[in-house]
Parts: structure tokens; C-alpha cells; sequence
């Protein structure tokens, strides 16, 4: 991994088959859900997943530590995988889109080197490595992403509802604010794929509070690699490109 | 069409494939985009297969009229077809779902003999005869389509949110009450996609203002052979199962 040359061939062949691997093994099997919160729900499979990723990826770099939403963090001083097996498990549980993410830091949790989400659902990959520029993988063809600029009034906007649900009218009028600034406003999810619509030049922008390092470091990887930034405000994080640092009339 | 036995046949022999045949026409071919208000458009393309159905479908029901959104109606007394030649047109411009939405109504507007819903990016076909069910094609595989029961707190709320801004208010208000009684409330668009959301069992309920027939007729029969039905409060409408009928503290 010193030579970021290899990189994204290092996603291709070989993350990218482990995650595919471990997905398809638990993916349409039989699970139980228990429910953390209203809205917050965990099952057996992101548990299932999530453990052989950890165990796969550690064989893989000897050493590395993990960060992940359903086990306790192990952390080492050189490399870290940070990883949600299930990213949108309410999604995953209704039959929607939800996403596995993993990224791969060095020495801090923000010094991501490389970065990859999956969508099962529709077999959908984005993929980044730091320096090398982020892609897309569908239907047997690779593309590069880019962010798009897109005029004031114009362009989606897409945000998350929080799972506090104290936080729910906070949300709601950051909602109201940036609609004005919008063609429309997308609630979707999960997080990792919302950030990818933005990095795919589909979104304006991905608004949301109280992320996760599981929820966002590969998103913010691709999303980064692919020209684009992000801002945090207190418990609020704005992806986006560059203009989302000078945004008029925004909270 | 007398015969309804023959109703869900000629969707998939007669109607599905015309439909496919337009639709390969015009997407994927290059369009200009006319601006109707903030996030409000309409592109050559939505023109271009709305005129096409049109047209064939008159060819294939002599004597039968038109409420479609890009085109004066002219209605007749006996079958008129509902037509959304591009429902969601910001969603297609920006590379995010969209769907084509064909109803055809006997007498009146909410005697909806026919409903198809088609999704293009996905390949997602649902449709419906009025009494003999409602489907989903999706990979070669047809399954029939029936709502679902959630638990009081738990199941994904879908919405929409309003061309007139002046309505974001209202709407926003209605989404932090529905969010007492939901996992999720989610804004994916377009309108027909999601009352087939809900039909399919994916989504407890679907909430919108000002609805057009056009957004709305097939969808409608799609839902209510599911089991499904809605009711309309003022300017908003929800869409669900029987139990939308009496929803504590909701709106």
C-alpha cells in the first residue's frame, strides 16, 4: 500500500471481490432485526457481514485495526479500515437501496487512501483512491466521476433526516432554507450513496447532521477524488463542490 | 375492452410494448430544456413521446381522448387515456429515476380501467386491471403487487415536496408530524414511483400536495388492486393502506 500507483487495482481485484464475496454469501439469507431506536434498526446480517469483512480484511493487511458501526473499535497506529457493513439497513429492510462502505486510512481517520461503496440493489460501485481520482463501475463499464457546478437556483439537493428526533425540526429548516437554492430536495439515502450522487454530478449537494466515520470516510474519498468538498458546521455536514463554502442566504 | 379478462394481457402484449418502443425512441437522444418556474421543467423529450403515445394510442382505441400534461386535453366521452409522458422531468434531467405513466378511464377520470407505471433506468414495469390485480415486472419476473401492515411506529413514510414554495411550509410541518409514525420519512420521486412504493409494500405511506391526474391515475389503480387506497385532505393526499383511514395524531 505505500505505492498508490496500485491502488485502485487494489480495489478492483482485490477489495471489490472480497466485498462482493462476503455480500452475496449473506445477502438473501434468512435474519432477525433488533431495533436500537425508533428508525434505528440493526439485523443479523449486518452483523454477519461485518465480521467476515473484518476478519477478510485483516488477513489481508496484517496489523490493520477496524472502526466499524456493530463492533467495538480496534484501533492500530498505521492502518485502519473503517467500515459499515449495512449503511441504510431501514432501507434494506423495505426492499430499498442501502450500501456496504469501506475505507482504508493511514495513521488518521482522516487520511483516507482508499475508498469504496457498493450498492447490491441495482450492482452499482464507486470507487477511489487518494491522488488517482474516483469511478463508477455499472453495467460492466467504468467511468470517472466528476462534481458539477449548477446554476444558483438550481441543481438537487438531497438531505438526511437524523435519527434524534429532537433534531427533526433543526433539519426541517435547513430543509426550508436551501429549497430556495434548489430545483429539489431529495431525501434518499443511505448517507455513502447520497455522497456518491453528489461526487456523479447528480446532486448539488448532501446535507445532513450527526454522521459517522462508518457513514462517510469512503463517500468523502469519492466524493473528493472527484473534485468535490465538504464542510461541517456543528452537528452539520454539507457535501458538495467548491461553491458550497460561499453559499448566499444559506444557514 | 369490454372483456377485463383481457385487461392485464393487453397491458403486457399491446400497451407495455408500444410504450417501450417510444421510450427507446426518445430517451438517450439529445433535448432542450424549457423552464416552467423554480425547479419546474419540461424538455423536448417529455413533448416528443407524449405526442407519439398519444397518437398510437388513438390509433389503437378509436375515438378515444387525452388528459396529458404537456398537451391541451381533449376529452372524450368514452375511454380517454391519462398520460405522463416524463413524471419526475428534474430527476431525468439530473440522471435520477423517472417514470412514464399511462392510465385509461372509462366515463370519468377516476374509472381507471388500465394503469401502467414504467421505470426506464431500472427496467421496472407495474401495472393494473381494475379488478384482476396489480404487478410488477422487474428482471423477467412478474409478482403480484400487495401492501403491507407496519407496526404504529415503524415503516417508511414517502413525500413529496411542492412546486409552489410557498407550500414548503405546510409540507415540512406534515413531515416532522409523520415522522412520529414512521422508521424513515424518505423524498425520492417521482410521484407515480412512489404511490407504486407503497403498493409494492416498500412504503407505509406516500404524502403529497397538489397532485395533476396525469401524476396520479395509474398509480391509483396500481395501489388500490394491491389492497391499497387514498384520500385526499384539502390539497394534500395520502396514499396507504386501509389504516391511513385513522392515523393517531396525524394531520
Amino acid at each position: 500500500m505505500d505505492h498508490m500507483e496500485y491502488g485502485l487495482e487494489f480495489c478492483e481485484k482485490t477489495l471489490m471481490p472480497i466485498i462482493k464475496n462476503v455480500v452475496d454469501k449473506y445477502i438473501g439469507t434468512s435474519y432477525s432485526i433488533e431495533k436500537k431506536g425508533q428508525g434505528n434498526f440493526v439485523t443479523t446480517v449486518d452483523k454477519k457481514i461485518e465480521q467476515e469483512l473484518i476478519d477478510r480484511f485483516q488477513q489481508l493487511v496484517p496489523g490493520s485495526g477496524v472502526i466499524a458501526e456493530e463492533t467495538e473499535a480496534q484501533l492500530e497506529q498505521k492502518f485502519n479500515w473503517i467500515i459499515d457493513p449495512i449503511d441504510g439497513t431501514t432501507n434494506f429492510i423495505n426492499g430499498l437501496q442501502y450500501a456496504v462502505s469501506v475505507a482504508l486510512v493511514y495513521e488518521q481517520p482522516d487520511h483516507i487512501l482508499l475508498g469504496v461503496v457498493y450498492n447490491p440493489k441495482d450492482d452499482i460501485w464507486y470507487y477511489a483512491c487518494k491522488g488517482k481520482g474516483s469511478y463508477i463501475l455499472e453495467k460492466g463499464m467504468v467511468t470517472q466521476l466528476r462534481v458539477r457546478t449548477f446554476p444558483p437556483d438550481e441543481g438537487i439537493v438531497v438531505f438526511g433526516m437524523p435519527y434524534d428526533r429532537r433534531k427533526t425540526g433543526k433539519i426541517l429548516d435547513i430543509v426550508q432554507k436551501y429549497y430556495a437554492i434548489a430545483s429539489d430536495m431529495k431525501r434518499i439515502g443511505p448517507s455513502s450513496l447520497d455522497i456518491c450522487l453528489v461526487a456523479s454530478g447528480k446532486a448539488k449537494m448532501y446535507l445532513e447532521l450527526d454522521l459517522n466515520l462508518w457513514d462517510i470516510s469512503a463517500g468523502i474519498l469519492i466524493l473528493t477524488e472527484a473534485g468535490g468538498t465538504y464542510v461541517q458546521k456543528g452537528d452539520l455536514y454539507i457535501f458538495g463542490n467548491d461553491d458550497i463554502q460561499n453559499i448566499k442566504g444559506a444557514p
